[in-house]
């Protein structure tokens, strides 16, 4: 340690998030939510009002919807579905055989069934609020994200990396609240835009002072600390300072086609404004609108000619390709006049005129990925920092903030002590492939869109974009863009025994439950509770609350008593604490607190009574308070919400049942027998990563903060 | 004025509202909606943190609905269906031939189909902290409530209250904040309770030493205010202090049973404790369960002897009727462990513990009504101040609020000099027929369920309540007690012509939209807007935002395309200043701030294109953008919510179409001919109350705040 060093605040926490952007903040908000100590800085002063990312998928808004479950105010995520604009569906606009722009074909928004949520549009700076306010509430009150704090150095103790219990990471950082560090160029401009961001970041801005500690008159030690972390996640964007830390380039390309974007209030007779449109012109270019909250609308416009900066060897670096690259854009070219200029072009014969802008944007197409998302599964990166690609269809916040939901549940479950360090490989194994497929979508979709549309029935554009086509890889993407399929390989956290592809993909769906796929998160019915008759979506029953969960799904008891025979089976295996349920969490918590044993019968409620299950299905605690919300039935009409069926949902026999293990974060881990065997294949499963807990006695600080919340608010390993 | 009085600070307001529990809040959530300058204050330094009432009826749940639209946050009164518990089954046990209690049939809590939502639990302390947080949001972040006031004297000045404009009420109120006035017998027992509430109220505490400020020398001026108002609310309780200044009384009577409350979590192997349920013993008393949220149930248990004190004159006061009164019950013997032994004996031979205890109370049934509920449509009374009954059927709280929601908006648009003085006797005319519904009803269902049962097949009990008999009653009370069915009669704000009554209730339905009830609140079904597509409840577009709703039912213009010159008419009617569209707006105020015209039109949406309608369906602003938010199909199939058929839900010939004037309360003002002659009609209704305003210009502080928000934020007249 230097001199300076010496003198500088120490401090220590089990993860240190860089970057406050929704990637950071849904981290955060998994830590919170499990009680782990973190911190949560960023290197600007402001936060987003306006611009920005977007699009929210349904598989973003069932985990918005995981973290607000019934317990809690409404300040949170859940706030999105209620406040953002519904887009329903979307409309296909190109030349006619005459060359005239007519709507040809409409589909869908979202693809019907495939989620609860469909998908909605509200600015950035709502969602990062949303987060700040749902952390909040996990934090007894408290804020989290300090901010203008700047990452300085950091390094990695190898000889630590192995160790659970080492702060094997070290992180100076400046508090910037003495500096000028607001935005001038955003908040200067007459209207607000997301050029600085977009062409260069501005990691200049705050690095272009060498910072020289130990050498420099000026340096304030006050203004420094040094953080000590168990794990550190680079969550600070497409030109992340922990990236470049790490050592790790990105990879892949960028194209010669520049887009802008505005957000305004539109004056026009086009009579599709409030839908989500694609628009091909015969020869002006392009156009996406996106119909928002407040009576605004983003539209995304091809620019036809931007002005660019000569080509220099020092821009060919490499986060360009250097085939395609032409020289940098001149992004003070870029202005709401040109792009309005553009815009106009492309709506003829409609008219289309602006009064209020809201904010501004451009960016050249490209597509990049990084070879490594983590280093030594101490430090990790995420979100723009690792993969980047056009904003069109809405995938980049989304895909960001599923990486670190992803990896925010397995270090919650290191830093608690329940599960094996190992676990964290799995991060980058499932990330990166996702990362991946979104790069090949959006290569293929950007092209299609900014290519020239074929006419029908006309000589013209012969070697133009396939409209038909276009529409299709727009209707296919629409599976993927809705974040529901995305699919875990075989892993330690991912088993797909007892499982064998049947759909044309090749997706892993069980025989047991033969709608259900191992890897893929579990889609939501209804289920209804044998207490009390509520009929709940069984996501809403299995929130994200860190614990994992062990749906065993009975059968219909009444017709086939043998089922009741396994179940009381399972009443003596799980009271052993040679078994998962006892085996993985701390004595004296409660005895759901790291796994969750749910029972789903498919009697009719009013054939049997809760008595007639085992005590599994129906525990009390220490004070002899019974747990009413273990037990339900998949098979019911209910009076207020029609026929429920699960079993015929998830494909699962009502004489044979199944067990499913469902991961924290909801995706599928195991699919097996509803027998003996069964729950012993399940030990298997977490004997492989979760560590036995049989002398862990939970510290005071560890217990619940309230027990009567016990049922409603179950934390990670209370 | 007085010598001390000239010292006393003097202020202005609209309207002053005393007593901040839910009926005053319900009255600010309106006035703080509509922009109409109010103060709402209480004389307790608390809120209620345990407790009180608990239910919320369907009704009720559509108004909260109703206060927040798409625009707000969700901290405020939509948190109560995420947070509360639901109630989905009412389960009957009595003793079965043998004597033994078993279940004898099981209902739905909520009547299916009588509204988008059914009656949940969750206490009062949540209720109150919902509404202080909507009313913020409506006050731009400021809180309202002031307290602890007391109010020490009203007087009315007679020959000033036909002038709309005059301060014709003066209120002496005195901050209470340098004394103590904590609520010692509450948070001073081991168990928090509400008996000193109950019994005798709390008044004879603050006023206990008369206040003098002529000649008390320790009197502080600036302890004191006269409030100058145009209009007060009582909104404080059974005891009300404003109702004794107008000297009403309060009419009717009590009986001997005596029940205790108790809310606890139950230790118990009795099935149905997570059911409502209605429990009969053979020979112990009755016994309501109600569960509740966080796990807590509340039992409203029959006592079986209850101590009084010796009868004395006073307690024959108003307050109790002479012929009923035994004595005063001793409150200090209505203790948890007595009623925990009650409720033993009746839950026989089920086990009943109880480890933890959040709250109880005691009460004497009775049902009392005042003969008036206002003076001089200057002074109103509300809630418990002017109805009072027992509480098991959850109507206290919910008819309470119901009474303000009903005065709110007729202050507001009187305040706002949009209608007559003369609207406000209205409140009374139709309050005053609920509470005396409600009065009957619960009469009848307490004497039935206090009574003994009588068991089938035995010559036993004979005398004793008939189980199918009170079975019936509580089925058929559901419709009442859910809020849906009041039915407000023919009035200066209520047109019945063109109807005529055709159910067996002798219900007021139109013979134009057959399912529609004048005088009822229009229940709520799915439309489509036209422009984006998106599916959303009538109820939804319709919110509480203070103005009237002209819904023109202009069926299916595709196949009657002589429907679309009806519109066309439509369209010159409503553009000329003698009719009500503008008739009624202030001249430079958005269109629709005070008339809110909805087209609603019986073609697939698909069918159909937003400019093949006339102008006001589709309307520009000054700055030429579009409302987008007049337009909807009632018929569609849609992607994610099913088929939608207003026009059937309605009763709605799509051939001959409707118009329906919907007060903005969301109760049904009138329904006519969707034809040339069905706008006269509405200019008729309008010119009996409404004020011309023509020559009325706007302040600039009376204009919107934010003119972006306009769609969604529409404001009372601004």
């Amino acid at each position: 340690m230097t001199k300076v060093e010496s003198q500088i605040k120490n401090s220590n926490t089990d993860v240190l998030i860089i970057g406050a952007g929704p990637s950071g903040l849904m981290a955060a908000t998994w830590l919170a939510r499990a009680g782990v100590p973190f911190r949560i800085i960023d290197k600007r002063s402001d936060k987003i009002f306006s611009g920005q990312a977007d699009g929210l998928q349904s598989r973003t808004l069932e985990v918005f919807q995981s973290f607000s479950g019934s317990s809690f105010d409404m300040t949170g995520l859940d706030s999105a579905w209620k406040m953002a604009n519904h887009m329903i569906e979307l409309c296909f606009w190109n030349p006619d055989e005459n060359g005239n722009l007519v709507r040809s074909s409409r589909i869908p928004d979202s693809i019907p069934g495939i989620s609860r949520f469909q998908q909605i549009v509200i600015h950035q700076g709502y969602i990062e609020r949303w987060f700040d306010e749902t952390i909040k509430n996990f934090s007894e009150g408290q804020s989290k994200v300090e901010r203008p704090y700047l990452p300085i150095s950091l390094s990695i103790d190898e000889s630590k990396v192995e160790d659970k219990d080492a702060y094997a990471v070290k992180v100076l950082v400046k508090n910037l609240a003495s500096e000028d560090v607001s935005n001038p160029e955003q908040f200067n401009a007459k209207v607000a835009n997301g050029l600085y961001r977009q062409f260069e970041g501005d990691q200049e801005r705050f690095y272009s002072n060498s910072i020289d500690i130990e050498h420099d008159p000026n340096v304030n030690v006050d203004d420094y600390e040094i953080i000590n972390c168990k794990y550190v996640l680079g969550a600070d964007g497409a030109h992340s300072w922990v990236r470049k830390q790490l050592g790790i380039d990105m990879e892949g390309e960028s194209t010669d086609f520049v887009w802008g974007v505005l957000d305004a209030v539109p004056i026009t007779d086009f009579p599709d404004i409030r839908h989500r449109c694609a628009i091909h012109s015969l020869e002006s270019g392009s156009v996406m609108v996106i119909p928002r909250e407040n009576d605004l609308v983003r539209l995304y416009i091809q620019l036809k000619e931007v002005p660019r900066d000569p080509l220099t060897t020092t821009d060919v670096s490499d986060n360009d390709s250097k085939e395609h690259a032409k020289g940098r854009i001149d992004r003070s070219k870029i202005t709401p006049e040109l792009i309005l200029k553009n815009a106009q072009d492309i709506f003829k014969p409609f008219k289309f005129e602006i009064e209020d802008i809201d904010w501004f944007t451009g960016y050249q197409i490209g597509q990049r990925v990084s070879p490594k998302f983590s280093k030594f599964n101490r430090v990790f990166i995420s979100g723009d920092a690792c993969h980047t690609h056009s904003p069109k269809a809405g995938q980049g916040m989304n895909v960001s903030m599923m990486d670190t939901f992803n990896l925010g549940f397995k270090l919650a479950l290191v830093c608690k002590g329940l599960a094996k360090l190992d676990i964290l490989e799995t991060y980058e194994s499932e990330r990166i492939e996702v990362a991946k497929e979104l790069i090949a979508f959006d290569h293929k979709l950007s092209r299609l869109f900014s290519g020239k549309p074929m006419i029908p029935n006309s000589q013209a554009f012969q070697d133009g974009v396939d409209m038909d086509e276009f529409h299709k890889v727009f209707q296919k993407g629409g599976e993927f863009a809705s974040g529901t399929i995305v699919d875990y390989a075989d892993s330690l956290l991912i088993d797909k025994s007892l499982t064998h592809p049947v759909d044309e993909d090749g997706n892993s769906f069980s025989s047991i439950a033969k709608k259900v796929a191992v890897g893929r998160r579990l889609n939501s019915t209804l289920i209804e509770c044998q207490a009390d008759g509520r009929p709940i979506h069984i996501a809403d029953r299995i929130l994200s609350d860190g614990r994992f969960r062990v749906l065993v799904f009975a059968g219909d008891v009444n017709s086939y008593p043998q089922n009741l025979k396994i179940l009381e089976e399972f009443d003596t295996f799980l009271k052993s604490d040679k078994h998962f349920s006892k085996k993985y969490t701390p004595v004296n918590a409660l005895d759901n607190s790291v796994i969750d044993i749910i029972t789903i019968h498919g009697s009719k409620r009013h054939d049997v009574e809760i008595f007639d299950f085992p005590e599994f299905t129906r525990p009390t605690d220490h004070k002899h308070r019974r747990d009413y919300w273990r037990l339900y039935t998949g098979i019911d009409s209910t009076y207020h919400e029609g026929d429920i069926n699960a079993y015929e949902y998830y494909g699962i026999d009502t004489k044979n049942g199944a067990i499913i293990v469902v991961r924290p974060d909801g995706y599928v881990a195991k699919i097996t027998n509803f027998d003996s065997n069964g729950l012993h294949q399940i030990d298997q499963y977490f004997d492989k990563f979760m560590i036995p807990q049989n002398s862990n006695v939970l510290t005071p600080k560890d217990k619940l903060i309230n027990d009567r919340d016990r049922f409603v608010k179950p934390l990670l390993a209370v």
